[in-house]
C-alpha cells in the first residue's frame, strides 16, 4: 500500500516539476483514502512555509475540521526538513512514510532525528526509502535542468 | 528597541487569551516598522500549523511579497517549537528574540538548539529572555485558569 501512495505523492511532486517549483510532493491518508494532496510552492506563492508536507496538513486539518490528524499517514517523497517534521509531530499524524533521504535538511534519519528528541507529546512512527529511486531521480532532474538553463 | 517590540507581541498574545487560546503572540519587524503580527489561533482554526510565528511569518511574506525575509527580526512571547524554528530558518530571518523559555519543546535553547545543527542554508541570530516574566506569567496564568474551570 505505501509504494500506491507514495506514486501519488510523486504524481503531486510532478506537478511542482511542471510549474518550476522544486518537485516535492505529499499526500495524507486516512482509512486508505487520500484526504489532503499537495505540492510545493513555495516560489509561485512566495511563501516560506509552503512545502508540500504543510499544505498538506492544512488541507487535511480543513477536511476532518480538526487539528488532530490521528490516525492519518503522511506520504511525503522528501524527507522532511525540521519545520515539516515539527509539524507531523505537532499534528499527530500516526505515521510519517518518505521516499528519498535529504542528506542536508532531512531531520528524520539524516542531518538529525526529531522524533528521537525527547519531550513531545506525539511521536509519529516512520518508514523511509519508498520508491526513493524515483523520488530522487525527480529531483536530480529538476536540478540538472535548471543548472543546464544557466 | 527589543522590550518595545516583545511589548506589541505581547498585546498579540493577549488576543489569544481572551479567544481561550494558549496566549502565544508574534511580530515581525523590518527597519524598525512591524510589518506583521499574529496569535496562535491553533483551536479557532482547527490548523496544528496555527502557530503564531507560522502565522506572522505568511503575514510577512505577503507584505514583502517574498518568501525571503532577510533583513527581517521575528520577536515570539515563547521559545520556537520544533516546526516554528524551522520556519524561521527557511524564511530566512535575519533574527529570533523570544520572550520564555520552554522547557518542553523549545528548540533554540531548551530541549535541543536547532540553530547549531549543521547542514542548513541560513542561521537566524537569536536573544532569549526579553521581557520573559511577562510572557510567561501571561502562560501561567491562563493555564491555571483552565485548571480551575475543570
Amino acid at each position: 500500500m505505501d509504494q500506491i501512495y507514495m506514486k501519488e505523492a510523486i504524481v503531486e511532486a510532478k506537478k511542482a516539476y511542471a510549474m518550476d517549483e522544486v518537485p516535492i510532493g505529499a499526500v495524507i491518508v486516512k482509512y486508505n483514502t487520500i484526504i489532503a494532496r499537495a505540492h510545493n510552492l513555495r516560489e509561485h506563492e512566495q511563501l516560506a512555509t509552503a512545502h508540500a508536507e504543510i499544505l498538506a496538513i492544512n488541507e487535511a486539518c480543513k477536511q476532518l475540521q480538526s487539528w488532530r490528524l490521528e490516525g492519518c499517514t503522511l506520504y511525503v517523497t522528501l524527507e522532511p526538513c525540521p519545520m515539516c517534521s515539527g509539524a507531523s509531530i505537532l499534528s499527530r499524524v500516526d505515521r510519517v512514510v518518505f521516499g528519498a533521504s535529504d542528506q542536508k535538511g532531512g531531520s528524520i534519519v539524516s542531518s538529525f532525528s526529531m522524533f528521537d528528541q525527547q519531550g513531545y507529546n506525539h511521536y509519529p512512527t516512520y518508514t523511509s526509502g519508498v520508491l526513493a529511486d524515483e523520488c530522487a531521480s525527480l529531483l536530480k532532474d529538476y536540478f540538472k535542468e535548471k543548472r543546464n538553463k544557466k
